[in-house]
């Protein structure tokens, strides 16, 4: 399962070797690993476990260095990710997307091949599914109960009596170990102030939710919370167990405008080659579409919008502060416009010249790469060509 | 290289059962084999060739029944494409994004393997480095020249001085085989009279550009237009050898806005099941978020604004007409809302009820799924998995 195959001939190439084909997903290995270390050190400060969420690059050896130890904990958002993770022997992993009665079987196959897979969910139904489930297979599910701080998605109010109506669904193998919140309204807002507030709202509640089961007499073990701008902007987490964050290994041009990052923190971006010019119009074009940048356009809504993304040279720096950007994309052709500075001249980009460009969202971009290509910063080779899934 | 593996276990099974696990894209037969017939139908009224673009769908499997043989001819839109399709079996193909220098080993490989696979491209410095690069290999690389009739993307006027300069420009074993044109501005407007006069336009540049070369004693074998719109719309090819087309093979939300199709023609659709609820919302959580659904939100500037995609029943049918979308997602939840009728009720949406979402646009949408699943109609059972390619 998930076999590793010969060295990639990528290995040790620089970034404008014909070899190094475009478009390619590559990670700044010292921008990641200063991420990561952000992430560990916050947790530290706080007093609270690090859970971080490898959705957004679904590799392994970047969780590796991302985990507090190479068996976790973790937080996954499918199974596949569970599968593969558990595989590669990280045992302490929550599935944080609310259950679906269908999946329990495969959950109950993960869980036996040695990894302590938790799963979360937020109603009674799907309570009694588990419950059922569990009982009749003679076997046990942990189950966190999902907390909604901020009416962003999914989850029960924290004073709401449908909390210990969820909790006591909870029968056979079904057993409780906690709850977790995820404070998406953290994305809604720019600033500081707003990421802080954001982070109390998040405390408060699943505190709260905890109290009120623990006056009923109901341990709850695990107290989780996260999101990537309220972990960075958390002043106390007091009551809380352990933070959850997932993008912040990357970071993206979204996290940038909402003040979480600076420019230079943004560890991923896509490699890309110029195929041609509309001299008249000022655009360059580069063989990078929404398909290799992903038709994610959250910044959009924003102080700044980066259309497809911010266009850097090979070195990862901007070509001309903030004024390039992938104004345009069809499938696989990119359009580089300059938005407010002089009109793009085809001599400065010539047929061949290859260009990095930073995306609005790492999560969705880096998703349909066969491999995320780790970059040697001062040399501006390949290190490594790192394995991770796609799909489900 | 591509090998098959063991038959699928979803094969013959029903859509509600387990084992087709959720998010899972699924292509309706019935649907796929009319809207491929409608294409070659046109064609065949029109008088032309009909060369396929496979890069909605990138499976063997569907190019086969689309093509007008097993060994096309057809387009593709990456060079993992081209050696997908000529590993099985494709001998007559075009690269329709201007070339990168860097490419050309890979075209190279796979010219070598046995597929005539032409390159584009609209400039004179990429038809300096074909040149070089097959007087270098002593090697021939057809080369198209892309003609630009709408100034939607890439390509050269056809009035333009250009035109000869670039054809003049291939030496060595570049070969100038033809032009192509795709008629991008046919996506910006709605309504058939927008459709013809596309088309119309498409024809009429290209041929104008063809009969520039021919007045020179240039040779021009292949004149290849299209786009699903114009290709559905054209009254007249004259002039024109050959007509290209992708999105058809399983139209969407996108096209049936354009009014190029109607929604009971859109063949492709995500498979997801009820996770949860929010009563006071009205809201429906399903494990389809913008992954499963990509993040393409093309139909927001169309008169009917979908969000991430129109919700059916089990059997593909819209669950109360237009009225209930994805108006939300996140990377793996999604969340299902009445946009205008009354607020969606727990009872009707049970945790673990199946749904099938009609996706803005099929291309991105079915990109990330290891498999696609072909559907028997009227059983509502897993006919086929289709392999197909993903990355680059």
């Amino acid at each position: 399962m998930f076999p590793h195959t010969a060295p990639d001939p990528r290995i040790g190439r620089r970034l404008d070797d014909p070899v190094v084909e475009t478009p390619a997903f590559l990670v700044s290995d010292a921008k990641l690993e200063a991420n990561l270390t952000a992430a560990k050190e916050r947790a530290k400060a706080l007093g609270v476990t690090l859970r971080p969420h490898l959705k957004t690059h679904k590799s392994i050896e970047i969780a590796r260095r991302q985990m507090m130890s190479p068996e976790g904990p973790a937080t996954v958002s499918t199974l596949l990710e569970a599968e593969y993770f558990a595989a590669n022997g990280v045992t302490d992993l929550i599935y944080a997307v609310g259950i679906a009665p269908q999946k329990l079987g495969r959950v109950e196959r993960i869980r036996a091949s040695g990894c302590d897979l938790k799963i979360l969910l937020d109603n009674v139904d799907a309570a009694r599914h588990v419950s059922a489930y569990t009982a009749a297979r003679s076997i046990e599910i942990p189950v966190l109960v999902e907390i909604d701080v901020d009416g962003h998605r999914s989850g029960i109010t924290p004073e709401s009596d449908l909390l210990l109506e969820v909790v006591k669904s909870l029968t056979g193998g079904a057993r409780f170990v906690g709850l977790l919140t995820h404070a998406g309204a953290s994305y809604d807002k720019e600033g500081a102030a707003n990421a802080r507030g954001a982070a109390r709202r998040e405390r408060d509640g699943i505190v709260l939710a905890a109290d009120r089961l623990r006056a009923e007499g109901i341990e709850v073990p695990i107290v989780s919370v996260g999101s990537t701008p309220t972990v960075f902007a958390a002043e106390d987490e007091t009551g809380v167990t352990e933070i959850r964050c997932g993008v912040y290994a990357m970071f993206d041009l979204f996290m940038t405008n909402l003040g979480v990052c600076t420019l230079d923190r943004i560890a991923g971006s896509v490699l890309t080659t110029v195929i041609g010019h509309q001299k008249e119009k000022g655009q360059v074009i580069v063989d990078a579409g929404w398909m290799a940048m992903s038709r994610d356009r959250g910044t959009a809504r924003q102080h700044e919008d980066f259309g497809y993304g911010l266009v850097c040279d090979l070195a990862g720096r901007p070509v001309r502060g903030l004024d390039v950007r992938m104004t345009g994309a069809n499938q696989e052709h990119g359009i580089l416009q300059a938005v407010a500075g002089e009109a793009l001249k085809p001599e400065d980009f010539p047929v061949g010249r290859r260009l990095r460009i930073l995306p609005n969202h790492a999560c969705p971009t880096a998703a349909p790469y066969e491999k995320l290509l780790l970059v040697e910063d001062e040399t501006l080779t390949v290190k490594a060509a790192l394995d991770h899934v796609r799909g489900w």
